[in-house]
């Protein structure tokens, strides 16, 4: 077995969900992360039922409706599908729901405000995740994102935010994909402030190619970019994450395009000097 | 007279260096930038005359050889580069060299060991830059660009390189470029110390294209994006800057392939309001 989840979208959505699981569960991982759109609209507490039944943690569920938006009444619609989401990450027994944020609202510049509303839909969203018996896990994007995906751009804001939310730490931190923090100049500091003010949620693995073609779709497998995967782990480790790394690699250009096995075997490979 | 300069890459290399400072002379600019491709293998001097009849001032020269290097030899080979184009930013009047420092040496994942050998090779350049009466302006790139362009990506970052490097503070700056400072949530601070540190060299002005095609090559026009370019151009005026705003909009996809005097004019429509 190896401590490691798989995240579905590595995967590229090619099958129904179950078949996703049964090949992960299959692959010898202990982990996965689904996706709302493997999810929602079928039968959640069965697909819950099929996990625990092949021996899988659900390491997080992805992700959050965005947040930011133009309306109040938009941005109540927003919060309100995130409870929905929020309530199915319960029932699957999801670590935490992972909350990519959203950017800024069509038409608008003005990011102070995009990220004021994800500190209120935040704090909204705590009490369904208490009753839900989930954790929320803010996961902040690569700068390349702030515009349209996400205004939650580093470590040391997202930690902010919670700590401004939720100072006792309990139901609220952050998720950590090395392709978003790989660069950051505070990223040693603010994983080890994570870690000891236990809000090191989830731990996402990829790699950064050097000729990234798509800043969306082309991210690369453990081991095949520029990132120091070995010292990132090695920081997640002494932050005290106990939970399981979690593979997360979109990749319209390369991995999507190949059988699950595959892409799961590679995966088990480039994983084992990391778990 | 319009109080702004236009980096020359912003008329995409159509003409030569001597109608490019007559083209933007003549739509009213106040001063230029230009790059080493225009400018070394010919009379440096008489350009700076050229540039000086003109009318122009000299916003800064661009730029940098990348430093890190894999080598010793190729490292000091990076700074005897550097070293000759200084001295040609003194010839030109320049206001700084503006340094991109570049990213990972082609086979490295040592992020450390490359602002490490940026943070040496400026120290080395310090005295060339004395010498040839211009100053040094560290510029901070995107974190889009940190494995191939740039190590250096935040204005917090540059700023605690150039105090380590020279604390006096008299020839080692930063520049400031929306496009790559504008989702940063320490900008507005980091601008202010800038400021108050007397580090605030240079001010590059374009757009962040909501829909960005090319993370290089599709800057936007001043307008055209999501930048709050009132609030930035504040921040900069309040952190007491007196030089000149420079546009620098690297576009393939559209300004590159306008008449120099069309996209001359339309700069200077967009940055009425800014400066």
């Amino acid at each position: 077995m190896m401590r490691a989840s798989i995240n579905t979208a590595t995967l590229g959505f090619q099958a129904p969900i179950r078949e996703v699981i049964d090949e992960v569960a299959r692959a010898g991982f202990a982990g996965l992360a689904p996706w709302r759109r493997e999810v929602e609209g079928a039968d959640v507490r069965a697909i819950a039922k099929h996990i625990r039944d092949a021996g899988l943690t659900v390491t997080g569920y992805c992700r959050s409706t965005y947040i930011p938006a133009a309306s109040r009444a938009q941005f109540l619609n927003h919060v309100e599908d995130n409870r929905r989401a929020i309530r199915d990450a319960g029932i699957l027994g999801a670590a935490c729901f992972v909350m990519v944020v959203g950017g800024l609202p069509e038409g608008s510049r003005d990011l102070e405000a995009a990220r004021a509303q994800v500190a209120e839909a935040t704090g909204l969203l705590m009490e369904t995740a208490r009753e839900a018996g989930t954790t929320i896990a803010l996961e902040p994007l690569h700068p390349f994102y702030a515009a349209d995906r996400s205004c939650l751009n580093t470590l040391k804001q997202a930690l902010d935010m919670a700590e401004a939310i939720e100072p006792e730490a309990r139901l609220l931190g952050i998720c950590a994909d090395v392709y978003h923090i790989w660069w950051d100049p505070e990223r040693t500091a603010q994983i080890a402030r994570a870690g000891s003010a236990n809000r090191l949620f989830a731990f996402h693995l990829c790699d950064w190619l050097r000729e990234t073609r798509d800043p969306l779709n082309d991210r690369g497998m453990m081991g095949d970019g520029v990132i120091d995967l070995g010292r990132i782990s090695g920081e997640i480790s002494a932050a005290g994450f106990t939970g399981l790394p979690e593979v997360e690699i979109f990749s319209s250009l390369d991995w999507w395009k190949r059988p699950m096995a595959e892409t799961l075997a590679i995966c088990k490979q480039r994983l084992a000097p990391l778990v």
